[in-house]
């Protein structure tokens, strides 16, 4: 996690992705199910984010996937973070919808959000997520589209 | 957690809800990802389930009130279970679309599921979930529907 | 069609549902695509809104069950009524998820539409849409949900 | 409409797009809700299909739009046919998402649908749908996502 600078909002909103790929990484620390579940931002501009995920055997579910959980956290999150990019640090999401297509197996899951629509107020962001394997081969393991809304 | 019947299956399939409390009970302890969590089923049967969170710091996002991924997780997982009730222990969710209402703060969360069409294979359940305050006053926070199929 | 009272709005705004059965099928009848459609609101309040289509062949595909398209437009339209009963007339929906589970078959469709959750400018509503039969034996066909938007 | 050539299925299964674009115009003209609406599939192929609408009056809600339903007939229809491109002839859409942007004012729809992920028996396609003025210029009204399954 790089340093963040000085006049990084101390008390963001909720879910208020800030606008540079520094003060993003401090927002998603600043919320503690993100650090619980251990995501990172790894790209964050021109209206898309990606969020990375270490898959260590806490996010499993009990056959050793990636429980449908931990992908729909990443959906949400880097959704929000994507429209963020759009609509400014003050938004939230109202809603997506998720279709896991295969199982997410492998080392580090990836959610790239890209904002599909935006108006002035709202944004409708999609997002494919994948998992990764040692050797960095991605499976697209589940697709989801949602809406975002600016608050104030 | 309940001691669980010895006759329980050591390897259950994924998202596979047995077919009474102890046993669904015993399924979510084998999700690493629900223990993370803390989830706890407390209703399960005839086409309903019941995940209750207890709301501690760790599941917030950055303005103090539980992270859509906590909730976005027992919707996924309480639709799982619960189609489970229908269409036997092996299913795995499709998918599901989620409508977030309000925040979710309080002290607890619960997601209540229930079987809204079930065909042989393929169960269509709608899920409520609801902050719980320390007087057990509950407010409604999320709206969910998704789609469990089952697997052999 | 009954009489519509002399003080209803000449021109009412986008998906704009009156406040009483009467006014409601008469914003239904302004709208050229129900004619074409031949939709009948039957019940209306309280929250609630059903939409009904005698199903004549104009409606199907090519195997004789009522289209998709039919299902989605009775699932857009009666859950933008049913929100009218709670937000008033100006709202606009902004989405919502449809699942299929079985085919339209029969003389008539029926989509009940009711408010599941509603805020001062937001409801959320659940629908069902069943297939009637000509001894008014019900299946259900497809189910939804949706969001609506107050405008102004 | 081109004529068809003799080989095609006489009775073709539910929402069966046949392989080229040629059947694809048969199979849609099979649909009698689609003759009422008098949609075009404009292109068919390679994982997409476009499917397109003039908006005469009839087609229109109260204010003068394009009606919900005809969008959402548009993406339920050209989702389920942009998968027929990848999954074969005979397929059925388990239902979608929809989320309306903005009102399609214009003298025609256009609903352009992508296949973005298939397995062997399951399809999750996105669409966007256009409307189009007089000069040709799109706006973008509804985004969708959908899945289809193939049927034996």
């Amino acid at each position: 996690m790089p340093d963040a600078p000085d006049h990084a909002p101390p008390h963001a909103p909720p879910h208020a992705p800030p606008l540079d790929l520094v003060l993003a990484r401090r927002t998603l620390d600043a919320q503690p199910f993100s650090r619980l579940v251990r995501a990172e931002i790894t790209a964050f501009g021109d209206g898309a984010a990606t969020l990375e995920i270490a898959l260590r055997d806490e996010l499993r579910q009990q056959n050793g996937f990636a429980h449908g959980g931990v992908l729909s956290y990443a959906a949400d999150n880097s959704i929000t973070f994507a429209a963020g990019t759009a609509l400014g640090p003050a938004v939230l999401t109202s809603g997506f919808s998720i279709q896991y297509v295969r199982p997410a197996a492998g080392t580090r899951l990836v959610a790239r959000a890209a904002v599909a629509d935006a108006g002035r107020r709202r944004a409708v962001v999609r997002c494919d997520l994948f998992a990764v394997d040692e050797d960095g081969a991605e499976t697209l393991c589940a697709l989801a589209q949602g809406t975002v809304r600016s608050v104030r």
